[in-house]
């Protein structure tokens, strides 16, 4: 005889798109996983009030496909953009998202009349590859998350790190080279200054400057300001020298982050997570050879350094997964 | 009725000293500590007898001093070298010492008829900080203990991490200039090679070659291969222009580590020991300007980063407290 299943809603709120999704409580399934874009310039309260209606949908879909009624979901899981007050439920701040002190736990939940929880969307991305994706059943977990930015997100002993005020995880500004390029955050050296989309595109525009052809030249139409990481992997796998060598170097510097996060924190499995997974072997091999290099050997034969496996899903599952883990159910 | 004490013994096997003492379990003072010459060179057995000698001798002294019983000593906690297997109780490898997989944890337990526990010299270092020194009450912390190398621990909810396979807190290999100075491990740009008191003499020697005069110059008579770390920390106490630069220099090496700790770990404690303390403010001064500068704001507000307090005894202290955590043993 087997217990009635029960749901929980997960919400990963992006600058770009807002994801929603519904798990069984033991995750053992996807259930109508959906995105609509932000539209941040609309405000904070349009973009809840979205964020409400796809919950909605979501929940209705559910109870249309399995039978469930209202009373078997126990809660939301939301993964905003950080730094948050998890205690309190606020986004401080959102850069992308305008917002300032922001009571996102408290808007969700008293709409919806269903326990919510907050946290970080990058520790959510972490928690979910650990939940169902490629660090399952793994002890200690690092997460890298390459987009814009780069976030991260730590597991220590099967449950999320947050440290001592809700900073824990910020691996891309780990510096890695302390006299090195400025960065977003207005330190110099940080990893994200090397590795992020952002950079990976900048350093393509400088190895780009003084060429007239190949296939990387030919997708950007000559114009290098229109060159993004994603055509940087793309030209990789194509074999153009140019990407090639970007990707190694990208593959390099996230070594010598990774590599010492290997020393620091002797994980089991690191994530790694982002658009940069399509590079494939060409950032992968290179990226393992380099932390070979800098990490002791009994750590570096400790861990596996994988690619994501949940692609644009991986922060409603942490979403889930994190609220399982703040609200204290455990799957049966 | 207060309930009869019960003892602990703890031995810090380092490559120069032995240190031995015991502590009521509750750490609420240090009885008999007491320190020896290693004479690594004699080899691992002779070694071993002085340390078993050592520890007899501390538990003569306190039964004479507090009429306690053999019978009220709970065990003996060690801490040594690393790479350790703590679970087969082996010293892997310790360059210092010349030793490879030796059984040290079962040579001192058959020999005392005490149960005895092995952990990392630097975790012990620690640990101490945290159990009655800089770091007690703190729940996330990070030790860096600078000697010829860096060593680190990391207090994670109040226990030491280990990590996936022991090797955690390997704070001196995380690179903070990914092209930079050669280190001993092999790698290029550790913290190490840049802020262990080693390459802090060797900086003094370079800052020096060009000079003929000053403090430090007249420290060393005018050899420069007789500089040590202590000479220069000394040197700027008296504000010698060379050896304040070298310490600043230092303090800017270590922020960079350290801040990148921060962003990463967010703890509450930052503890520094090793010589390195003696330099004072001029150290502590540019250090936390620098990791100021370096890590986020909610992560340097939540952190305090302070000067060990318990100097030689902090191995001692912490493998106690390392005994009462991997047996389980809880103070009343």
């Amino acid at each position: 005889m087997s217990q009635r299943a029960r749901y929980i809603v997960g919400v990963d709120l992006g600058g770009t798109n807002i994801v929603v999704g519904a798990m069984p409580e033991d995750g053992s399934r996807e259930i109508a996983f959906r995105s609509q874009p932000t539209h941040a310039a609309q405000g904070a309260d349009l973009v809840v009030e979205r964020m409400i209606q796809m919950i909605e949908d979501v929940i209705t879909v559910v109870i249309a496909e399995t039978g469930a009624t209202r009373a078997d979901f126990l809660g939301v899981g939301v993964g905003a953009p950080g730094p948050l007050d998890r205690a309190l439920g606020m986004v401080i701040t959102a850069p992308n998202l305008g917002w300032k002190m922001f009571p996102l736990r408290e808007r969700i939940q008293s709409a919806t009349g269903l326990q919510t929880t907050l946290d970080n969307d990058a520790n959510c991305a972490t928690l979910g590859e650990w939940f169902t994706g490629a660090a399952r059943g793994a002890k200690n977990v690092i997460g890298v998350t390459i987009g814009t930015g780069i976030g991260g997100g730590i597991i220590i002993d099967g449950k999320l790190f947050h440290g001592s005020s809700d900073v824990a995880g910020e691996i891309g500004h780990m510096t890695i080279d302390s006299t090195g390029r400025r960065c977003g955050c207005g330190n110099y050296g940080c990893l994200e200054a090397y590795a992020s989309g952002t950079a990976i595109a900048e350093r393509a525009r400088e190895a780009l400057a003084s060429e007239v052809d190949g296939v990387l030249f030919r997708m950007c139409g000559g114009d290098l300001t229109k060159i993004t990481a994603q055509m940087v992997y793309k030209a990789a796998t194509d074999a153009d020298p140019v990407a090639v060598d970007v990707v190694r170097e990208t593959a390099r510097f996230l070594g010598a982050g990774i590599g010492a996060l290997l020393n620091v924190l002797n994980p089991d499995v690191v994530v790694l997570a982002g658009g940069v997974v399509n590079a494939g072997e060409a950032l992968f091999g290179p990226l393992k050879a380099e932390v070979r290099r800098r990490a002791f050997a009994p750590a570096v034969d400790a861990c596996r350094i994988v690619p994501g496996e949940l692609g644009g899903s991986a922060g409603v599952v942490g979403a889930i997964a994190g609220f399982k883990a703040q609200t204290g159910i455990t799957s049966a």
